[in-house]
Protein backbone atom coordinates (compact mmCIF):
# COMPACT_ATOMS: atom_id res chain seq x y z
CA UNK A 1 0.00 0.00 0.00
CA UNK A 2 1.20 3.56 -0.98
CA UNK A 3 1.21 5.74 2.38
CA UNK A 4 -0.31 9.14 1.30
CA UNK A 5 -1.22 12.28 3.21
CA UNK A 6 -2.62 15.63 2.73
CA UNK A 7 -1.23 18.76 3.21
CA UNK A 8 -3.87 21.50 3.49
CA UNK A 9 -7.59 20.67 3.85
CA UNK A 10 -9.42 23.13 1.90
CA UNK A 11 -11.58 21.93 -1.14
CA UNK A 12 -8.83 20.26 -2.92
CA UNK A 13 -7.71 18.52 0.57
CA UNK A 14 -10.84 17.06 1.12
CA UNK A 15 -11.29 15.59 -2.08
CA UNK A 16 -8.08 14.89 -2.08
CA UNK A 17 -8.69 12.15 1.40
CA UNK A 18 -11.57 10.80 -0.73
CA UNK A 19 -9.83 10.00 -3.81
CA UNK A 20 -7.19 8.03 -1.13
CA UNK A 21 -9.88 6.13 0.67
CA UNK A 22 -11.14 5.00 -2.76
CA UNK A 23 -8.10 4.17 -4.20
CA UNK A 24 -7.52 0.07 -3.71
CA UNK A 25 -3.53 0.16 -3.41
CA UNK A 26 -4.01 3.83 -1.03
CA UNK A 27 -3.92 4.29 2.67
CA UNK A 28 -4.30 7.82 4.13
CA UNK A 29 -0.93 8.49 6.11
CA UNK A 30 -2.95 11.63 7.79
CA UNK A 31 -4.17 14.77 7.00
CA UNK A 32 -1.83 18.07 8.08
CA UNK A 33 -2.21 21.85 8.12
CA UNK A 34 -0.32 24.20 6.89
CA UNK A 35 1.30 25.24 10.29
CA UNK A 36 1.91 21.17 11.60
CA UNK A 37 5.53 20.43 11.57
CA UNK A 38 6.31 18.86 8.15
CA UNK A 39 9.08 16.76 9.75
CA UNK A 40 6.50 14.93 11.96
CA UNK A 41 4.69 13.55 8.61
CA UNK A 42 5.78 9.81 7.77
CA UNK A 43 4.45 9.32 4.45
CA UNK A 44 5.40 7.76 0.75
CA UNK A 45 3.91 11.07 -0.59
CA UNK A 46 2.60 14.39 0.06
CA UNK A 47 -0.24 16.02 -1.68
CA UNK A 48 0.63 19.64 -1.17
CA UNK A 49 -3.10 21.31 -1.20
CA UNK A 50 -1.88 24.49 -0.07
CA UNK A 51 -2.36 27.70 -1.56
CA UNK A 52 -0.88 27.56 -5.00
CA UNK A 53 1.78 30.41 -3.41
CA UNK A 54 2.84 28.30 -1.07
CA UNK A 55 3.16 25.31 -2.60
CA UNK A 56 7.56 25.66 -3.35
CA UNK A 57 8.24 25.83 -0.04
CA UNK A 58 6.38 23.38 1.26
CA UNK A 59 7.34 20.83 -1.58
CA UNK A 60 11.07 21.67 -1.11
CA UNK A 61 10.98 21.05 2.77
CA UNK A 62 9.56 17.41 1.92
CA UNK A 63 11.60 16.62 -1.01
CA UNK A 64 15.11 16.70 0.80
CA UNK A 65 13.59 14.53 2.73
CA UNK A 66 13.07 11.86 0.25
CA UNK A 67 9.39 11.94 0.57
CA UNK A 68 7.42 12.20 -3.15
CA UNK A 69 5.45 15.47 -3.10
CA UNK A 70 2.50 16.05 -5.79
CA UNK A 71 0.87 19.84 -6.29
CA UNK A 72 -1.34 21.08 -8.10
CA UNK A 73 0.24 24.81 -8.95
CA UNK A 74 -1.44 26.33 -11.09
CA UNK A 75 0.34 29.57 -12.26
CA UNK A 76 0.66 28.87 -15.99
CA UNK A 77 3.88 31.30 -16.54
CA UNK A 78 5.67 30.18 -13.49
CA UNK A 79 5.70 26.35 -13.76
CA UNK A 80 9.11 26.04 -15.29
CA UNK A 81 10.59 28.04 -12.80
CA UNK A 82 8.82 25.73 -9.70
CA UNK A 83 9.67 22.64 -11.69
CA UNK A 84 13.75 24.39 -11.82
CA UNK A 85 13.44 24.89 -7.99
CA UNK A 86 12.33 21.75 -6.93
CA UNK A 87 14.46 19.47 -9.96
CA UNK A 88 17.69 19.56 -7.95
CA UNK A 89 16.10 18.92 -4.52
CA UNK A 90 14.46 16.09 -5.99
CA UNK A 91 17.81 14.35 -7.66
CA UNK A 92 19.75 15.02 -4.89
CA UNK A 93 17.39 13.19 -2.32
CA UNK A 94 16.61 10.52 -4.67
CA UNK A 95 12.69 11.41 -4.91
CA UNK A 96 10.13 12.68 -7.28
CA UNK A 97 7.70 16.09 -7.63
CA UNK A 98 4.87 15.75 -9.91
CA UNK A 99 3.64 19.45 -10.53
CA UNK A 100 1.02 21.46 -11.79
CA UNK A 101 -1.06 18.05 -11.13
CA UNK A 102 -4.34 18.90 -11.33
CA UNK A 103 -7.03 19.50 -14.44
CA UNK A 104 -5.67 22.63 -16.44
CA UNK A 105 -2.54 22.81 -15.78
CA UNK A 106 -2.48 18.99 -15.76
CA UNK A 107 -4.52 16.76 -17.54
CA UNK A 108 -5.05 19.29 -20.33
CA UNK A 109 -1.70 19.54 -20.97
CA UNK A 110 -1.02 16.02 -21.79
CA UNK A 111 -4.10 16.18 -24.16
CA UNK A 112 -2.71 19.41 -25.24
CA UNK A 113 1.22 17.35 -25.86
CA UNK A 114 -1.02 14.37 -27.58
CA UNK A 115 -2.94 16.32 -30.08
CA UNK A 116 -0.05 18.12 -31.28
CA UNK A 117 1.79 14.85 -31.67
CA UNK A 118 -0.94 13.87 -33.86
CA UNK A 119 -1.15 17.13 -35.80
CA UNK A 120 2.16 18.76 -35.36
CA UNK A 121 1.12 22.18 -36.87
CA UNK A 122 -1.71 23.69 -36.19
CA UNK A 123 -3.75 25.80 -33.62
CA UNK A 124 -5.06 24.32 -30.04
CA UNK A 125 -7.53 26.72 -28.17
CA UNK A 126 -8.52 25.70 -24.56
CA UNK A 127 -12.33 27.06 -23.59
CA UNK A 128 -13.02 27.16 -20.02
CA UNK A 129 -15.86 26.94 -17.99
CA UNK A 130 -19.39 27.69 -17.54
CA UNK A 131 -17.36 27.53 -14.00
CA UNK A 132 -15.58 29.60 -11.12
CA UNK A 133 -12.43 31.48 -12.02
CA UNK A 134 -10.44 31.77 -8.50
CA UNK A 135 -8.11 34.40 -9.89
CA UNK A 136 -11.35 37.00 -10.86
CA UNK A 137 -13.08 36.13 -7.54
CA UNK A 138 -10.46 36.96 -5.27
CA UNK A 139 -9.95 40.47 -8.01
CA UNK A 140 -13.52 41.00 -7.92
CA UNK A 141 -13.79 40.23 -4.10
CA UNK A 142 -10.87 42.93 -3.18
CA UNK A 143 -12.92 46.15 -4.76
CA UNK A 144 -13.87 48.32 -2.35
CA UNK A 145 -17.93 48.56 -1.42
CA UNK A 146 -17.75 44.34 -2.41
CA UNK A 147 -19.11 42.36 0.32
CA UNK A 148 -18.61 39.26 -1.17
CA UNK A 149 -18.13 38.28 -5.45
CA UNK A 150 -17.92 35.40 -7.44
CA UNK A 151 -16.75 35.75 -10.99
CA UNK A 152 -18.29 32.91 -13.54
CA UNK A 153 -15.62 32.34 -17.07
CA UNK A 154 -18.04 31.79 -19.42
CA UNK A 155 -16.27 30.33 -23.06
CA UNK A 156 -16.81 32.03 -26.00
CA UNK A 157 -14.89 30.02 -28.33
CA UNK A 158 -11.36 30.41 -29.47
CA UNK A 159 -9.97 31.33 -26.11
CA UNK A 160 -12.68 34.07 -25.69
CA UNK A 161 -14.30 34.38 -22.67
CA UNK A 162 -16.46 36.33 -21.10
CA UNK A 163 -16.77 37.41 -17.04
CA UNK A 164 -19.81 37.36 -15.72
CA UNK A 165 -19.14 39.02 -11.88
CA UNK A 166 -21.69 38.53 -9.15
CA UNK A 167 -21.61 40.93 -6.51
CA UNK A 168 -23.05 40.92 -2.97
CA UNK A 169 -22.87 45.24 -1.54
CA UNK A 170 -21.78 46.24 1.46
CA UNK A 171 -23.88 48.41 2.97
CA UNK A 172 -24.09 51.53 1.24
CA UNK A 173 -21.71 50.98 -1.34
CA UNK A 174 -23.37 52.22 -4.78
CA UNK A 175 -23.50 50.10 -7.62
CA UNK A 176 -22.97 51.92 -10.30
CA UNK A 177 -19.38 52.81 -8.50
CA UNK A 178 -18.68 49.13 -7.58
CA UNK A 179 -19.23 48.10 -11.29
CA UNK A 180 -17.01 51.00 -12.98
CA UNK A 181 -14.53 49.12 -10.36
CA UNK A 182 -14.36 46.34 -11.65
CA UNK A 183 -14.72 46.85 -15.63
CA UNK A 184 -11.69 48.89 -14.95
CA UNK A 185 -9.71 46.06 -13.04
CA UNK A 186 -6.79 44.56 -15.04
CA UNK A 187 -8.21 41.53 -14.37
CA UNK A 188 -11.84 42.32 -16.43
CA UNK A 189 -10.93 45.30 -18.19
CA UNK A 190 -9.29 43.19 -21.29
CA UNK A 191 -12.75 40.87 -21.81
CA UNK A 192 -16.09 41.44 -21.90
CA UNK A 193 -17.49 41.62 -18.63
CA UNK A 194 -21.29 41.87 -17.16
CA UNK A 195 -21.28 42.96 -13.49
CA UNK A 196 -24.82 41.59 -11.95
CA UNK A 197 -25.50 43.31 -8.08
CA UNK A 198 -26.92 39.51 -5.62
CA UNK A 199 -28.41 39.18 -2.56
CA UNK A 200 -26.09 36.42 -1.88
CA UNK A 201 -23.13 35.00 -3.58
CA UNK A 202 -23.46 31.96 -1.09
CA UNK A 203 -26.57 31.02 -2.42
CA UNK A 204 -24.71 30.68 -6.12
CA UNK A 205 -21.90 28.51 -4.81
CA UNK A 206 -21.51 25.30 -7.35
CA UNK A 207 -17.79 24.17 -7.94
CA UNK A 208 -18.96 22.64 -11.24
CA UNK A 209 -16.77 23.47 -14.30
CA UNK A 210 -15.60 22.86 -17.91
CA UNK A 211 -13.37 22.58 -20.42
CA UNK A 212 -13.61 22.73 -24.34
CA UNK A 213 -10.74 22.05 -26.18
CA UNK A 214 -10.36 22.16 -29.80
CA UNK A 215 -7.28 21.62 -31.90
CA UNK A 216 -7.43 21.50 -36.04
CA UNK A 217 -4.54 21.11 -37.46
CA UNK A 218 -2.11 19.08 -40.14
CA UNK A 219 -0.48 15.19 -40.06
CA UNK A 220 2.02 14.96 -42.04
CA UNK A 221 1.00 16.82 -45.21
CA UNK A 222 -2.49 16.36 -44.45
CA UNK A 223 -4.49 20.01 -43.19
CA UNK A 224 -7.97 19.46 -41.86
CA UNK A 225 -7.97 17.07 -38.58
CA UNK A 226 -9.73 18.25 -36.33
CA UNK A 227 -10.29 17.19 -32.27
CA UNK A 228 -11.89 17.93 -29.88
CA UNK A 229 -11.86 17.21 -25.31
CA UNK A 230 -14.83 18.17 -23.97
CA UNK A 231 -15.73 17.64 -19.75
CA UNK A 232 -18.25 18.69 -17.37
CA UNK A 233 -16.89 18.08 -14.10
CA UNK A 234 -16.95 19.03 -10.18
CA UNK A 235 -13.75 20.84 -9.86
CA UNK A 236 -12.25 19.99 -6.76
CA UNK A 237 -13.40 16.52 -6.90
CA UNK A 238 -11.30 16.60 -10.32
CA UNK A 239 -8.43 18.11 -9.06
CA UNK A 240 -7.97 15.78 -5.97
CA UNK A 241 -8.51 12.89 -7.92
CA UNK A 242 -5.79 13.76 -10.66
CA UNK A 243 -3.50 14.58 -7.56
CA UNK A 244 -3.98 10.76 -6.05
CA UNK A 245 -2.87 9.63 -9.53
CA UNK A 246 0.07 11.34 -9.68
CA UNK A 247 1.29 9.92 -6.06
CA UNK A 248 1.17 6.79 -7.54
CA UNK A 249 2.89 7.56 -10.63
CA UNK A 250 5.47 9.31 -8.28
CA UNK A 251 5.79 6.35 -6.36
CA UNK A 252 6.90 4.23 -9.65
CA UNK A 253 8.96 6.87 -11.21
CA UNK A 254 10.95 7.05 -7.48
CA UNK A 255 10.99 3.29 -7.55
CA UNK A 256 12.11 2.73 -10.90
CA UNK A 257 15.22 5.61 -10.03
CA UNK A 258 13.55 8.18 -12.46
CA UNK A 259 14.34 11.03 -9.97
CA UNK A 260 13.69 14.92 -10.17
CA UNK A 261 10.76 17.45 -10.52
CA UNK A 262 8.51 16.65 -13.52
CA UNK A 263 5.10 17.70 -14.87
CA UNK A 264 2.31 16.00 -16.46
CA UNK A 265 3.25 15.66 -19.86
CA UNK A 266 6.57 14.00 -18.66
CA UNK A 267 4.58 11.02 -16.92
CA UNK A 268 3.58 7.84 -18.44
CA UNK A 269 -0.26 7.45 -18.63
CA UNK A 270 0.22 3.54 -16.88
CA UNK A 271 1.41 5.10 -14.13
CA UNK A 272 -1.97 7.09 -13.00
CA UNK A 273 -3.58 3.65 -12.60
CA UNK A 274 -3.64 1.24 -9.69
CA UNK A 275 -3.19 -2.87 -11.04
CA UNK A 276 -1.06 -4.66 -13.08
CA UNK A 277 0.63 -3.61 -16.94
CA UNK A 278 -0.51 -6.94 -18.53
CA UNK A 279 -4.12 -5.77 -17.14
CA UNK A 280 -3.95 -2.38 -17.95
CA UNK A 281 -2.85 -2.54 -21.60
CA UNK A 282 -5.14 -5.42 -22.22
CA UNK A 283 -8.40 -3.59 -20.79
CA UNK A 284 -6.91 -0.10 -22.34
CA UNK A 285 -5.07 -0.29 -25.38
CA UNK B 1 18.76 13.98 -37.27
CA UNK B 2 16.64 11.02 -36.25
CA UNK B 3 17.06 8.61 -39.14
CA UNK B 4 13.67 6.69 -39.71
CA UNK B 5 12.88 3.82 -42.62
CA UNK B 6 9.22 3.08 -44.12
CA UNK B 7 8.98 -0.55 -44.56
CA UNK B 8 6.29 -1.11 -46.07
CA UNK B 9 4.55 1.10 -48.84
CA UNK B 10 0.78 1.14 -48.69
CA UNK B 11 -1.36 4.02 -47.40
CA UNK B 12 -0.07 3.94 -44.34
CA UNK B 13 3.72 3.96 -45.23
CA UNK B 14 3.15 6.80 -47.54
CA UNK B 15 1.71 8.84 -44.94
CA UNK B 16 4.36 8.50 -42.38
CA UNK B 17 7.08 9.09 -45.10
CA UNK B 18 5.02 12.35 -45.80
CA UNK B 19 5.33 12.81 -41.90
CA UNK B 20 9.14 12.26 -41.89
CA UNK B 21 9.56 14.95 -44.30
CA UNK B 22 7.60 17.44 -42.06
CA UNK B 23 9.43 16.94 -38.84
CA UNK B 24 12.07 19.13 -37.90
CA UNK B 25 14.49 16.47 -36.25
CA UNK B 26 14.08 13.40 -38.75
CA UNK B 27 15.27 12.47 -42.21
CA UNK B 28 14.00 9.66 -44.32
CA UNK B 29 16.07 6.55 -44.30
CA UNK B 30 14.67 5.01 -47.27
CA UNK B 31 11.47 3.64 -48.07
CA UNK B 32 12.12 -0.71 -48.57
CA UNK B 33 9.24 -3.50 -49.83
CA UNK B 34 8.26 -6.81 -48.16
CA UNK B 35 10.77 -8.62 -50.34
CA UNK B 36 13.81 -6.29 -49.78
CA UNK B 37 16.92 -7.22 -47.74
CA UNK B 38 16.09 -6.43 -43.84
CA UNK B 39 19.80 -6.74 -43.16
CA UNK B 40 20.39 -3.61 -45.79
CA UNK B 41 18.15 -1.22 -43.60
CA UNK B 42 20.25 1.51 -41.93
CA UNK B 43 18.52 3.32 -39.60
CA UNK B 44 17.88 4.69 -36.24
CA UNK B 45 14.18 3.61 -36.70
CA UNK B 46 11.92 1.07 -38.81
CA UNK B 47 7.95 2.46 -39.76
CA UNK B 48 6.66 -1.39 -39.75
CA UNK B 49 3.80 -0.17 -42.37
CA UNK B 50 3.41 -4.01 -43.27
CA UNK B 51 -0.47 -5.51 -42.78
CA UNK B 52 -0.64 -6.65 -39.30
CA UNK B 53 -0.35 -10.11 -39.67
CA UNK B 54 3.42 -9.67 -40.67
CA UNK B 55 4.20 -6.97 -38.04
CA UNK B 56 5.79 -9.38 -35.67
CA UNK B 57 8.23 -11.45 -38.16
CA UNK B 58 9.70 -8.17 -39.19
CA UNK B 59 9.86 -6.11 -35.98
CA UNK B 60 11.71 -9.05 -34.24
CA UNK B 61 14.39 -9.53 -37.23
CA UNK B 62 14.83 -5.41 -36.73
CA UNK B 63 14.97 -5.25 -33.11
CA UNK B 64 17.43 -8.59 -33.14
CA UNK B 65 19.78 -5.63 -35.00
CA UNK B 66 19.25 -3.38 -32.43
CA UNK B 67 17.11 -0.95 -34.33
CA UNK B 68 14.26 0.73 -32.79
CA UNK B 69 10.81 -0.25 -34.51
CA UNK B 70 7.34 1.13 -34.45
CA UNK B 71 4.26 -0.52 -35.53
CA UNK B 72 0.38 -0.23 -35.59
CA UNK B 73 -0.54 -3.77 -34.81
CA UNK B 74 -4.12 -3.42 -34.85
CA UNK B 75 -5.98 -6.48 -33.33
CA UNK B 76 -6.92 -5.54 -29.58
CA UNK B 77 -7.23 -8.98 -28.28
CA UNK B 78 -3.12 -9.77 -29.76
CA UNK B 79 -1.41 -6.55 -28.62
CA UNK B 80 -0.08 -8.55 -24.96
CA UNK B 81 0.89 -11.75 -26.93
CA UNK B 82 2.84 -9.34 -29.90
CA UNK B 83 4.47 -7.11 -26.96
CA UNK B 84 5.39 -10.18 -25.17
CA UNK B 85 7.06 -11.71 -28.02
CA UNK B 86 9.21 -8.37 -28.93
CA UNK B 87 9.99 -7.38 -25.47
CA UNK B 88 12.85 -10.39 -24.94
CA UNK B 89 14.43 -9.31 -27.93
CA UNK B 90 14.70 -5.43 -26.94
CA UNK B 91 16.16 -5.88 -23.64
CA UNK B 92 18.87 -8.53 -25.53
CA UNK B 93 19.57 -6.18 -28.19
CA UNK B 94 19.52 -2.80 -26.26
CA UNK B 95 16.47 -1.24 -28.08
CA UNK B 96 12.85 -0.19 -28.04
CA UNK B 97 9.73 -1.67 -30.22
CA UNK B 98 6.82 1.17 -29.77
CA UNK B 99 4.24 -1.48 -30.44
CA UNK B 100 0.06 -0.81 -31.65
CA UNK B 101 1.20 3.10 -32.21
CA UNK B 102 -2.18 4.26 -34.30
CA UNK B 103 -5.45 6.27 -33.31
CA UNK B 104 -7.44 2.95 -31.98
CA UNK B 105 -4.98 1.54 -30.79
CA UNK B 106 -2.84 3.76 -30.17
CA UNK B 107 -3.76 7.45 -29.24
CA UNK B 108 -7.22 6.87 -27.98
CA UNK B 109 -5.81 3.78 -25.99
CA UNK B 110 -3.82 6.97 -23.55
CA UNK B 111 -7.09 9.13 -23.67
CA UNK B 112 -8.67 6.02 -22.30
CA UNK B 113 -5.94 5.36 -19.59
CA UNK B 114 -5.86 9.17 -18.75
CA UNK B 115 -9.82 9.18 -18.21
CA UNK B 116 -9.88 6.21 -16.12
CA UNK B 117 -7.22 8.12 -14.03
CA UNK B 118 -9.27 11.34 -13.83
CA UNK B 119 -12.48 9.20 -12.86
CA UNK B 120 -11.18 5.43 -11.92
CA UNK B 121 -14.39 3.93 -11.82
CA UNK B 122 -17.33 4.49 -14.78
CA UNK B 123 -17.57 3.19 -18.13
CA UNK B 124 -16.09 4.36 -21.25
CA UNK B 125 -17.73 4.07 -24.68
CA UNK B 126 -15.48 4.11 -27.75
CA UNK B 127 -17.95 5.10 -30.93
CA UNK B 128 -16.11 4.33 -34.33
CA UNK B 129 -17.08 6.36 -37.46
CA UNK B 130 -18.16 7.14 -39.59
CA UNK B 131 -15.44 5.50 -41.44
CA UNK B 132 -14.75 2.48 -43.63
CA UNK B 133 -13.70 -0.59 -41.36
CA UNK B 134 -10.91 -2.92 -43.14
CA UNK B 135 -11.81 -6.16 -41.42
CA UNK B 136 -15.40 -5.80 -42.58
CA UNK B 137 -14.44 -4.76 -45.81
CA UNK B 138 -12.16 -7.51 -46.52
CA UNK B 139 -14.90 -9.94 -45.13
CA UNK B 140 -17.40 -8.30 -47.38
CA UNK B 141 -14.85 -8.80 -50.45
CA UNK B 142 -14.33 -12.68 -49.52
CA UNK B 143 -18.07 -13.64 -50.25
CA UNK B 144 -19.35 -15.25 -53.74
CA UNK B 145 -20.61 -12.95 -56.18
CA UNK B 146 -18.82 -10.15 -54.32
CA UNK B 147 -16.35 -8.25 -57.05
CA UNK B 148 -15.76 -5.40 -54.62
CA UNK B 149 -17.01 -4.42 -51.16
CA UNK B 150 -16.52 -1.45 -49.08
CA UNK B 151 -17.92 -1.72 -44.98
CA UNK B 152 -18.61 1.79 -43.45
CA UNK B 153 -19.36 1.70 -39.59
CA UNK B 154 -21.61 4.19 -38.41
CA UNK B 155 -21.73 5.14 -34.49
CA UNK B 156 -25.13 4.45 -32.85
CA UNK B 157 -23.04 5.16 -29.33
CA UNK B 158 -22.48 3.35 -25.95
CA UNK B 159 -20.18 1.21 -28.70
CA UNK B 160 -22.96 -0.04 -30.89
CA UNK B 161 -22.14 0.24 -34.18
CA UNK B 162 -24.14 0.14 -37.56
CA UNK B 163 -22.92 -1.19 -41.03
CA UNK B 164 -23.42 -0.26 -44.39
CA UNK B 165 -22.05 -2.73 -46.88
CA UNK B 166 -21.85 -1.11 -50.01
CA UNK B 167 -21.43 -3.85 -52.92
CA UNK B 168 -20.00 -4.40 -56.67
CA UNK B 169 -21.66 -7.28 -57.68
CA UNK B 170 -19.78 -9.82 -60.39
CA UNK B 171 -21.62 -10.38 -63.58
CA UNK B 172 -24.34 -12.77 -63.02
CA UNK B 173 -24.40 -12.50 -59.32
CA UNK B 174 -27.59 -12.28 -57.45
CA UNK B 175 -28.25 -9.33 -55.15
CA UNK B 176 -30.38 -11.60 -52.62
CA UNK B 177 -28.10 -14.44 -52.75
CA UNK B 178 -25.13 -11.82 -51.77
CA UNK B 179 -27.15 -10.15 -49.12
CA UNK B 180 -28.23 -13.32 -47.21
CA UNK B 181 -24.33 -14.20 -47.37
CA UNK B 182 -23.16 -11.06 -45.82
CA UNK B 183 -26.03 -10.82 -43.08
CA UNK B 184 -24.83 -14.26 -42.01
CA UNK B 185 -21.57 -13.79 -42.16
CA UNK B 186 -20.28 -13.46 -38.42
CA UNK B 187 -18.46 -10.42 -38.66
CA UNK B 188 -21.57 -8.72 -39.44
CA UNK B 189 -24.27 -11.09 -37.53
CA UNK B 190 -24.24 -9.18 -34.45
CA UNK B 191 -24.65 -5.58 -35.76
CA UNK B 192 -27.45 -3.82 -37.42
CA UNK B 193 -26.21 -4.14 -40.92
CA UNK B 194 -27.17 -2.71 -44.25
CA UNK B 195 -26.05 -4.27 -47.70
CA UNK B 196 -26.75 -1.88 -51.03
CA UNK B 197 -25.51 -2.57 -54.79
CA UNK B 198 -24.04 0.07 -56.15
CA UNK B 199 -22.33 0.12 -59.79
CA UNK B 200 -18.58 1.30 -58.64
CA UNK B 201 -17.28 1.21 -55.08
CA UNK B 202 -14.16 2.82 -56.23
CA UNK B 203 -16.80 5.73 -56.58
CA UNK B 204 -17.46 5.77 -52.95
CA UNK B 205 -13.67 5.76 -51.57
CA UNK B 206 -12.61 8.12 -48.83
CA UNK B 207 -10.35 7.39 -46.08
CA UNK B 208 -11.95 9.91 -43.70
CA UNK B 209 -12.66 8.36 -40.53
CA UNK B 210 -13.93 9.29 -36.74
CA UNK B 211 -14.15 9.17 -32.94
CA UNK B 212 -16.50 9.81 -30.12
CA UNK B 213 -14.83 8.41 -26.73
CA UNK B 214 -17.29 8.89 -23.63
CA UNK B 215 -16.40 8.50 -19.87
CA UNK B 216 -18.49 9.14 -17.21
CA UNK B 217 -17.40 8.46 -14.00
CA UNK B 218 -16.31 9.09 -10.34
CA UNK B 219 -13.77 11.25 -9.04
CA UNK B 220 -13.30 9.97 -5.35
CA UNK B 221 -16.58 10.11 -4.05
CA UNK B 222 -18.60 12.27 -6.89
CA UNK B 223 -20.12 10.97 -9.39
CA UNK B 224 -21.46 12.50 -12.98
CA UNK B 225 -17.81 13.21 -14.21
CA UNK B 226 -18.02 13.89 -18.06
CA UNK B 227 -15.30 13.47 -19.84
CA UNK B 228 -15.61 13.42 -23.92
CA UNK B 229 -12.94 13.21 -26.80
CA UNK B 230 -14.08 13.66 -30.74
CA UNK B 231 -12.00 13.51 -33.76
CA UNK B 232 -12.90 13.83 -37.41
CA UNK B 233 -9.70 12.49 -39.67
CA UNK B 234 -7.77 11.22 -42.28
CA UNK B 235 -7.17 7.85 -41.31
CA UNK B 236 -3.75 6.68 -43.36
CA UNK B 237 -2.70 10.63 -42.44
CA UNK B 238 -3.13 10.16 -38.70
CA UNK B 239 -1.73 6.75 -38.45
CA UNK B 240 1.04 7.81 -40.24
CA UNK B 241 2.09 10.38 -38.16
CA UNK B 242 1.29 9.29 -34.50
CA UNK B 243 3.82 6.21 -35.88
CA UNK B 244 6.38 8.85 -36.56
CA UNK B 245 6.29 10.63 -33.34
CA UNK B 246 6.27 7.26 -31.32
CA UNK B 247 9.56 7.07 -33.39
CA UNK B 248 10.72 9.93 -31.87
CA UNK B 249 9.63 8.89 -28.41
CA UNK B 250 11.38 5.06 -29.09
CA UNK B 251 14.68 6.80 -29.83
CA UNK B 252 14.89 9.30 -26.67
CA UNK B 253 14.21 5.97 -24.90
CA UNK B 254 16.85 4.09 -26.09
CA UNK B 255 18.55 6.98 -25.40
CA UNK B 256 17.84 6.51 -21.63
CA UNK B 257 18.22 2.52 -21.58
CA UNK B 258 14.42 2.15 -21.01
CA UNK B 259 14.46 -1.26 -23.66
CA UNK B 260 12.09 -3.21 -24.21
CA UNK B 261 8.67 -3.17 -26.23
CA UNK B 262 5.98 -0.74 -25.07
CA UNK B 263 2.12 0.44 -26.01
CA UNK B 264 1.59 3.76 -26.21
CA UNK B 265 0.02 4.51 -22.66
CA UNK B 266 3.70 3.50 -21.49
CA UNK B 267 4.98 6.58 -23.44
CA UNK B 268 5.54 9.94 -21.87
CA UNK B 269 3.54 12.22 -24.14
CA UNK B 270 6.54 14.98 -23.96
CA UNK B 271 8.52 12.41 -25.94
CA UNK B 272 6.48 12.21 -28.76
CA UNK B 273 7.23 15.82 -29.69
CA UNK B 274 10.37 17.66 -31.50
CA UNK B 275 12.00 20.23 -29.03
CA UNK B 276 13.46 20.67 -25.69
CA UNK B 277 11.72 20.22 -22.35
CA UNK B 278 11.67 23.52 -21.69
CA UNK B 279 10.15 24.83 -24.47
CA UNK B 280 7.50 22.00 -24.56
CA UNK B 281 6.45 22.66 -20.81
CA UNK B 282 6.04 26.24 -21.59
CA UNK B 283 4.03 26.03 -24.07
CA UNK B 284 2.16 23.34 -23.66
CA UNK B 285 1.81 22.83 -19.70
Amino acid sequence: MIRVAVLGYGNIGRSAEQAINAAPDMELAGVFHHNDCLECIDADVVLVCTPTREVQKFAAVLAARGICTVDSFDIHGQIWNLRTALNPVCLTNKTVSVISAGWDPGTDSMIRALLTAMAPKGLTYTNFGPGRSMGHTVAAKAIKGVKNALSMTIPLGTGIHRRMVYVELEDGADFKTVEAAVLADDYFAHDETHVIAVDSVDALNNVAHGVNLVRSGVSGETHNQRFEFNMSINNPALTGQVMVSCARAAVRMRERGEYGARTMIELRPIDLLAGETENLVKALV
